[in-house]
């Protein structure tokens, strides 16, 4: 099945600069697979030059600029387009052995800054080791993550990781993410960060989900159920929120706000799956 | 300045397999440049097959197996030179703005599994903000952790990072890196983790220290200062122990030993210096 | 030298009740010796009836109440006469042997949920262990706890510890309290937390410092240097703000407010110093 | 119903001093009601004085003493006779409500070092809080970590806590206890650790376990089930391991053994009995 979508996006972004620094952004609609951006532009008000970047992946653009002291103001805006390919109904992809996995896919098996997979392997194990591999122990992890944790803004902060949402039994997307992708490789299994637009979720802000490597190609998971995943505008994919932050910044730089605007341009209902979908 | 030296080398690696499952090795020398590889062997006693993979970065060698159960040993040995370029003597390499960053660089400003970076940005101004950017700046993190920090096996473990090791003032080589790295990320510098084989050391055994990107280059630095850096073999990179560990494995599989030997071929001493080193 | 200052407090509280339960309030001035409490009274707005207990130590009053759904609000008012007894001049105290420590004051040797001495016994060691013992090394203490660490509100949270706030390198009064006290217990010498009043703060609010056991009573230290120690009417003690907490509640019960109102009603000035002082 | 025990109790501990300094035991058997100590004597082989201090609450014993350079070993024997008071079958003790806790008791309701209560607010409602309060919930609790934590000597250290050990999934009785005392004060209802010697154990060691506030006393919980609870002997109570800790000591003093012997010297067999059970 293939759907097509577009939409429009704008997010204006707001900084107050104490000391002279630099901002590292990572706000652009992905060039991946399956998703066309078209009419962008990236822009700062104050007129600073914004420099981008992709990263050796491919699907991960930055916009580093220096920022002079006082008020610092970007505005990202684009169209894209996103094509969908859902799950062949009769297909369920199964877990890639170590020996078969891409180089580039086994560095997700890694534990990263906020998620600890090295300290969860037994309760990972515990809770999921005697599942049947493949797509649907995934499933029973997303299932695990939204019945245990709850959607709890304020519960956690930008220091927290996947232990630490697990204890408090609270957090947001980002928590989410990382604990499921935390899960994913204390069981051996590839999973990294997303970080994206995302249409139809309850208020306007940036999300995070994550992708597992089942048979060979990454697949979408997202535990928070917020929106549905054919409204997602990949901005780019890492090890966790440490290499998707929206912006990394020097000390003496500030965030002040942000304001996202995400439309649905095309006519028709998105499909709400929570089923994990890949892009083509 | 040039140097030549040429080393032979040779590690035992014994573990336990209670449940089959599978072992990720990262004990194969470098070949990147500055280092030439020869007469190489990697072979697992009980006959398993070895996958070789290399890393997108081209710099680090993954062995993966699938292990049956009861004892498993393998063996890597090889032949290594090494070409050493110093700093030139009228040249102080300086750090690099953001904007001219290579993406392959920028993501190694990212906080990590072990290298909370994102924690210590105050701690890192605090201490080294004031001071003259540039190779100093790094000398001086070197020297603060060497002074500040106790070399002490057990004080820390497998899952301590960077702020841990602040905190009990003391770890080993592991520790010692992550720390140096956490500074570096927190004041914008790029820093990643390097894995090695040391001649030298006063104990055969792995080692860690890390790179800093200066001017256009990756350099070597050891705050440990255990062994002279014209001694080390280069195992691979990463952003921290995490994609470095010599071993990664399954839940069921335990580390018995490693006996390592490093032994010097061409004659001649080493110059014993904790200057940053660049091969190329 | 004595001194004698009268001061008139009023704390206003506002919570939030969700859920039917219970509030545990530390909130009144202490009867302890050197502070005369008069016309006091606490009374809940919605006639909730308040039980008083005294901990065992004798110093800490705390109010239990039960909190039906809905607004709670508790006031609390009290007269304070404080008297201050300054070291003598020619008296230095000295860190007492541990043979000699009674035990109501031995078990504030030991790690509280705040305060992990138990992680910075080395760090202590290195910093102050060469240091003569006594009253001034705890003043060495605190000169560097208000040299180190910045105040900065927002830094940590109510989860924050002592190694936390080093490693941040910033706190509050409670932050700051914690990691004096972690230190000199590290040290091997007995510190716990006091929740006093202040006047004189540059905002009203509820304010923490910590007691040192020298010779053979506890002494006042605070590192903050915020307001004068002379004006510091004590609430509790406690080994850390876990039991010196303003407030604990049951799951579904909310903070929403505190005013605070402290009022010196005696003539003169109070002498501004951050000398320790006892109080008898 | 009411038993009788009599056991005869020796322990031999040995530490390597590198620095004079001192040392705190905590190992003398509690002058508890229900538990009466004869023939008892600590001794020094060294000769060194051992000062000995009873804990405010009147259950806890500890000798300090003065350690020079050099080896130092302390013996401990002692003979007790136990009485058990099992639960009247007809009765379950129930949660008592915060205004009627004796001020005593009250401050068990606070976090301690190893017991974050404070994080596991939520963990602890959205596991146990829906269960009918009393005996039964608490013996919920220990069936919960009896289940889900394996017993693993070495998974935890001597910093970790019980947000440690659920992270794990895995710790030693030291660990069980903190766990339980945690749930139970994030539900409100006041626990404290207890240490002990125990007839029983799989190997000879000290013991420790958890006790909890119901009805009007506390009652004896434990969640490893690794020996009767009528072959405990009780040596302290506190908060948690931080203040029941075997030895507390100076830096430069390091533990190099303990051999502990526990015989029952009255006939008959130990009702194995995991209910708990209050002594008096």
């Amino acid at each position: 099945m293939n759907d097509y979508h577009r939409f429009s996006i704008q997010a204006v972004l707001r900084y107050h600069v104490w000391t002279p620094g630099w901002l590292l952004l990572n706000v652009a609609a992905s060039r991946c697979a399956g998703q066309q951006v078209t009419n962008e532009n990236v822009s700062s008000r104050e007129g600073g030059g914004l420099v981008e970047q992709t990263a050796p992946d491919g699907l991960t653009r930055f916009h580093a600029m220096n920022v002079a002291e006082g008020e610092c103001e970007v505005t990202y805006r684009a169209e894209v387009v996103r094509s969908v390919s859902d799950f062949a109904d009769s297909w369920e992809p199964r877990e890639a052995s170590l020996v078969e996995l891409p180089p580039a896919v086994a560095r997700y098996l890694y534990p990263s800054r906020y998620c600890e997979s090295d300290k969860l392997v037994r309760f990972a194990a515990k809770e999921f080791g005697a599942l049947c591999p493949g797509h649907s122990r995934v499933v029973a992890i997303c299932n695990w993550i939204h019945e245990q944790i709850d959607y709890q803004p304020g519960a956690t902060n930008e220091h927290s990781s996947a232990a630490d949402c697990l204890v408090f039994r609270a957090g947001v997307c980002r928590d989410f993410a990382h604990l499921g992708i935390a899960f994913c490789r204390a069981l051996g299994i590839p999973a990294r960060y997303g970080s994206s637009y995302a249409h139809g979720l309850p208020y306007p802000d940036f999300h995070a989900f994550f992708e597992v490597w089942l048979g060979d190609r990454w697949w979408y998971y997202d535990a928070t159920r917020l929106a549905p995943q054919a409204g997602f505008i990949l901005i780019g994919t890492g090890h966790d929120a440490a290499d998707n932050s929206v912006a990394t910044m020097s000390q003496g730089v500030q965030f002040v706000s942000a304001d996202l605007r995400v439309e649905k341009v095309s006519p028709g209902n998105l499909d709400y799956t929570t089923s994990p979908i890949a892009f083509d």
